[in-house]
């Protein structure tokens, strides 16, 4: 890890038919489906409501105020990828805006995660390209330090490892390693399977009480009810 | 106050006339009608905007990244309250979903105001079940240990009794105690009663310093005009 | 500076037909053409979504929980300007509602810029009166204190001298000194010269690695390839 | 609560042979006892290191950036005291310093706690009269605006009823109710009866896992181990 | 402001004996001398407790993560000096450590106020090279991009401009401008005149309401006692 | 990553030869000699200061207010070892006190180095057990649930393998990969070999701008000295 001055051109990308799918469970069911682990920090935020997206990872490490690299990771991107990017130290400038998204979005991406800052809000949401960061910001950066490109990374507080997949919506993102992955699919979709049912019977009244069964382990804990 | 492991079942709630009234006046009004305290801090955010609320307090006391008692609080919701969760230590994980959104709603309940996380904003939003809390997190909780429910709580800095009422929309939250609901409704009133004299005056160009009378006590304060 | 009990009346403004023409090339752009200087804390962040907008700055210096001089700056406003609000402490209660978004708005103010909160963000939505803001509070303030109108202030960690140029959107407020204005808007204009052809290339697949020539000097900060 | 511009002057204190011998078991022993509750935020830090008391509440709520209460609240100071001080939103002035802790100290008042800055802390340091605050800070208050004193005050998110005992150290700060005192000063010396016994089987190398037999839930809760 | 890759080798310090002059009475004295303002935030911080100094601002603008121009103003020291460094945006690394601390010392400097991060804590203590900062950091710099020496600067939200005076100490920074140092010595010094004599009164008992005659007052405003 | 409810017993530790010697060049010039990579985020405390290691790092995944996996960590512990505990998620409890840090320093580690709270910082002081942290907090946790020892952790930011090396002190905190571990010490030692000769330059009033022969870059990047 944290490797300066190399871009990895051939990464081991998780199944399309794997990363792809994901997406529809939503970063909260995804994670609890990893066993409540992966998530990165609640201060990453959508640009804009309502995007849902997964993606396999490339990633990019980048120093504070300098954005060099995001124009070396475009090369690197592949259609069904979102872009993970993490910075060697806090900084909020706005390292990516209207342009790097239309080039993004050419070579196929479809999302950025940036522990930094964005800039271009207002175009990115016409775009429909969609960006969870740390911050939104004017500030311009330089081009001055080189990073790297597909090293694994800590983005937010997760560690991203090229090829892993990325799940991300409006309560937040998740990596999922992508030895993980296919696991993490089965035991989501399990998770979501009767769901519905659950819904249904709390939609009518029934309480998680009594459809869990906690009524005994509470009593047990040691619960008073006083009238 | 934090008596651990207990539930209270019969609590004196806010008369409903009251309480229900108060929404209307939105929280800047009524805190200002209350001598400006009883607000919860500015972190406290809708999940969504728009929605505008007010409605009885049933409260619960939870632990770090524990919702066990999410499902013991809801048994005691009746029509009209809002739940109102705090939490024994900082924590912003997500302790409150769309499941627990559809059984508080069945029972009545108008809205969520919760010192910690919530999550699956994105159906929350599409049920119209409001939730104003510090974050949004997809981090779920464990079922293991015991809080209490119906006990005085601080909630975002806000004590918070249960029966006091609940009012909270787009600038924040407020809570009036049960003993000062239907005095805090008079004053709302009063303050309301000319609003929309002062807003045709301003917005005809007159100044608050006229409307106001404060040239003269500005100039006593010292104030000097420079040309 | 930090004159206190002080009103000045008579400020330069920047001539309207550059301040008003920087609103169209947004805050980012505006901060790169003046050499990525200027910008408010990111922290600065719009009531409501959409807005874009620039004119001439009228200051206020307030006091914390203290709004008594925004009624004295609301005489000072003229049309095409923009209230730039400071505070001598960091304080994040709602100093600015619909009573006088009201009466600036009747003034001819196309904003406010304000190191605290505001309220009534519902109203100020319908009103189209954009507010910048470092929180949205219902607490409320008094009128006790003076502070000064039309003096420099320090706003969101950016000097603002009365009569600069506001330019604020969805990713920021920056401040254009008058001397620089017309330079800057020079400059903002050559920057989005050929902006649609940069586009246009990056959309259909040119990578900015070949757009800006930045094969040559990445290899020789030592960039290296691994396949 | 939440009555302003009024004076308790008869409050029920804790009786003086309990909460004096709380100090002695430190915050974090006197919060476990009570159920892991009662605690203050942590970012109450005491101004200077090493200082470890424990007295009566007296309780003062101030607005922001007024310190006019705090004389008010000298007086009803009695020996054996701790001023706790609430503010009705979050500010960092420096509400406290040099002149009022010689007040303070004279009535005998045994620390301060607020929700707010203090100043002046190398004197303080000098006269040995401690401060646990939210901030340190140079900024002056002013005295215009009516608080109260000995009313239920929210201090950095604890429930302070004028009464009440406070411990407080390098750790933390914690509020004990009066109601509760007698009882967990028990609980806290049966917590440390077997302290040192405990202590001493630790420094010879028994591990937790042995001594509070943690090896059987441990297995049972699935914890393997890998060789 | 804000020009910049200049440096500006002329500047009009303020006299060497009001500068000096005015450390004795402390940040909290001057910046309430001055009316309450020119105060930097509270989150700066000294590295180390008790040091107290006063000097004359040569200031420094740094990008983020680029410690350049700390070389350029080295230069620019005289004798009696105390260097404020600001950043064009939030970065906490660490620009300065002991070797530029022996350069600074060497030139005359008294301390630096820099709006980032310092680093070699232990090395400026031993030094007693003075360091007040946003933040304690590791983190290196680079040298890559101009910035200015001895223009107008905003540090930790305030204006500095080059030839004032700093004060700085364990309550903060405040930066007296030139044209009020002689004017806040005066009144710096009047303040602390009848200092000694109040202390005395408060410290026999005398109640702050008493000494100020603050009884009156508060029974205007409405404070009521109640047995 | 991120496997549950497992405790490695078998890590690769980074030899002690090496480990040991990088305490000696402390956190900011091990993190420079690695490329300025690998520190956690500069929130990370020691809570008394002085203290300077280096050692093998043990890792241990936590949850929220659940300390139980730090018993299970303890065992692991083998002498020249520093414990790194990692959360799920943000949270300041007070995961460690006296007892555990009887039992760490039993067992032969040199420091705690904890992405949460601390307590009892004043018997830590006394022991010389130095602990990095978060925060400083009374907060007590609970022991419920699993999380994993020596399994790859994030910690406050950066990546930590069992068996890497963590150099920590009062600039921050470093995790050396193992295998960068030797050529790390290379790096530092040359860095350091000539820096007593640049601290006699420095202190003799040689200029940096000199010394580091900077006047041309300078010059040619466009810096202007204005008289």
């Amino acid at each position: 890890m944290y490797e300066l001055g190399v871009v990895y051109r051939n990464i081991q990308r998780t199944e399309a038919h794997i990363a792809d799918r994901l997406a529809a469970f939503g970063s909260a069911t995804v994670h609890e489906a990893m066993g409540r682990v992966g998530l990165m920090k609640p201060y990453m935020r959508p640009v804009y409501a309502g995007a849902q997206v997964s993606g396999t990872a490339v990633t990019v490490l980048l120093h504070p105020g300098d954005n060099w690299m995001m124009h070396v990771v475009a090369e690197q991107i592949r259609p069904g990828d979102v872009v993970v990017a993490a910075i060697t130290a806090e900084c909020t400038d706005g390292y990516f805006g209207d342009l790097l998204a239309t080039s993004f979005q050419a070579r196929g991406a479809r999302a950025l995660v940036i522990d930094g800052g964005a800039r271009d809000v207002k175009t990115l949401t016409e775009m429909k390209f969609p960006v969870w960061s740390r911050a939104i910001s004017s500030k311009g950066t330089i081009k001055s330090t080189l990073g790297s490109v597909n090293i694994p990374v800590v983005c937010a507080g997760a560690l991203v490892t090229p090829g892993d997949v990325i799940v991300a919506d409006d309560d937040g993102v998740v990596c999922v390693p992508r030895s993980m992955a296919a696991a993490t699919l089965d035991a989501a979709t399990k998770r979501e399977a009767n769901e519905g049912e659950k819904r249904a019977k709390l939609a009518s009244g029934v309480l998680g009480l009594d459809m869990y069964s906690m009524r005994e382990p509470l009593a047990k804990a040691g619960l008073r009810y006083i009238d």
